[in-house]
């Protein structure tokens, strides 16, 4: 029997596990992400407790197909990541030095494509070869994958969605410096963000507050038939459904996958999104699948390690 | 030495080219599509043409790599074509239907994508892994390469970007029924809407007529200095800017190629586009470049025969 390994190397934590070939999760575990002196001991410290695994389990590097690894910033083709601010790393070599320090293969990727990559083997894209991963957290990310491979892009930012200009009449700045992306209007911040405007013009009786309102909270209301907060939800799901259809254009998946913090509002998400979706969709993509993410925090290992396992 | 065909499929004749394995066109010629009862005739007259070739250049089977064709259509994986109103076809296994006509291995892929490929291969997007290419002609297409491979989507209408939605104040409804598409300003057609609507409103001198304006006539009174017609390029250039925005943060090309009969108005065109693209572009991808085709009529059977010599 064969195994690969498959990372997520996130800005608090690093996940890991230990598949095997055919693609089970025999083992996982986390490490502690150290950033300080420019992030210079995470790649040691994912070598060193990957070699421990295998010391532990007593597998050879005969027996090791390779490691697969998730990073919050683009990646070059040649596994070279050009600056990650999450992980304070500036120009890294990241394959070629984990190569160097495993004396394993190793194969590097943007977070969010491989954690599409991991939904479209294992989760809400199953089944799937053209899929496109929306992952709605602290901010907006994606991923795409067209014909079962992930398209990463000239500066692997492929997906990067959020900063898709949505809005002509946004008046404050998103943290990119423009005006009116997705991200103000569809990560868990942006939808606090359009219930506090929404709460200082509307008057009606809500469960909702100014001062405690989360995503979460929306939604909740939602459910319970909260009218404030379905308008809410109506208008995120307005400038996202928009978008969305914009993407399909270009990418023309066969489902769409909803995942990240948000996703966790479970089902009710999914109407919000696809009526406004389907208003401005081009007619032979109208019917593309929307649906919830299932792996949550394993998709990142889960796609690491089908990058070494074959996309 | 070995062969190969190129075939571009459109609803009035046929192009096809004999290509060397390493690419050189060796023939070109063309033969009239006949459309009428639901096409039936189009792919045997495609496979006497090509047999026939290969009779007077006395080329065996064995020296034929296969058959690239690019059809009006989306294709599906397996090449089958359901349905394609510019050549009167209904459900047709095209690639089945024209390897057993010829004995030869075929390909089909969508036009747009399929002069996408050849662009990449040898006109615009040369040397390039990651481009959009971008066609204004009656309408507005494109196709998507993606490390060095067509994204071809889940019903092959990837790149399909004519109807994005660009416009929410739209009164006149685009020929897909909706209202906003990127089609009503960025193709011929809609630039010669927009100018209309500009000369009706506008009462300064200038070169343009209501009654004879073309596509053509805008940018050469552009190139003239016709302050009238370059406010007519900066919303045309203004739509489609911002749509390229959007789908460069899906698709993260290195390079925008600009085809199609509206890029015959040459360089000219560019700083329209590229102006608001940058202006609406996230930072990572604001520095795509912008080409224009150069491989005109050429495009789709370079493209078909690159479908054969591997992308």
């Amino acid at each position: 029997m064969r195994y690969c390994f498959g990372v997520d190397i996130g800005g608090t934590t690093v996940k890991m596990g230990l598949f095997g070939e055919s693609g089970e999760i025999i083992d996982k575990w986390e490490i502690v992400t150290h950033t300080e002196n420019k992030g210079e001991a995470i790649l040691p410290d994912v070598a060193a407790s990957i070699l421990n695994k295998m010391k532990e389990r007593e597998l050879s590097g005969a027996v090791v197909l390779g490691i697969g690894v998730g990073v919050p910033a683009p990646v070059s083709d040649d596994g070279v990541v050009d600056g990650s601010a999450n992980l304070g790393w500036e120009y890294k070599e990241a394959k070629k030095e984990l190569e160097h320090l495993t004396g394993l293969k190793a194969r590097f990727g943007n977070d969010a494509n491989v954690a599409a990559l991991g939904e479209m083997w294992k989760g809400g894209g199953l089944g799937e070869k053209n899929m496109v991963m929306v992952t709605l957290g602290t901010g907006v990310g994606g991923g795409i994958v067209s014909d079962g491979r992930i398209v990463n892009g000239a500066h692997g930012a492929a997906g990067e969605i959020g900063h898709m200009h949505v809005n002509d009449e946004e008046p404050e700045q998103c943290g990119c410096g423009n005006y009116g992306c997705l991200e103000q209007y569809a990560s868990a911040t942006g939808i606090v963000r359009l219930a506090k405007r929404k709460l200082k013009k509307d008057k009606r009786d809500t469960m909702l507050t100014k001062e405690t309102v989360t995503a979460k909270a929306v939604f909740d209301a939602v459910k319970a038939g909260d009218a404030v907060a379905v308008e809410i939800a109506e208008e995120f799901g307005r400038y996202l459904g928009h978008a969305l259809a914009g993407i399909a254009a270009a990418a023309d998946p066969s489902v769409f996958v909803i995942g990240g913090g948000v996703s966790k509002a479970g089902k009710v998400l999914i109407p919000f999104i696809q009526k406004p979706y389907r208003e401005w969709a081009f007619f032979a993509i109208k019917d593309v699948k929307f649906t919830l993410a299932t792996l949550g925090n394993d998709a990142g290992i889960c796609g690491s390690a089908k990058m070494i396992l074959g996309e």
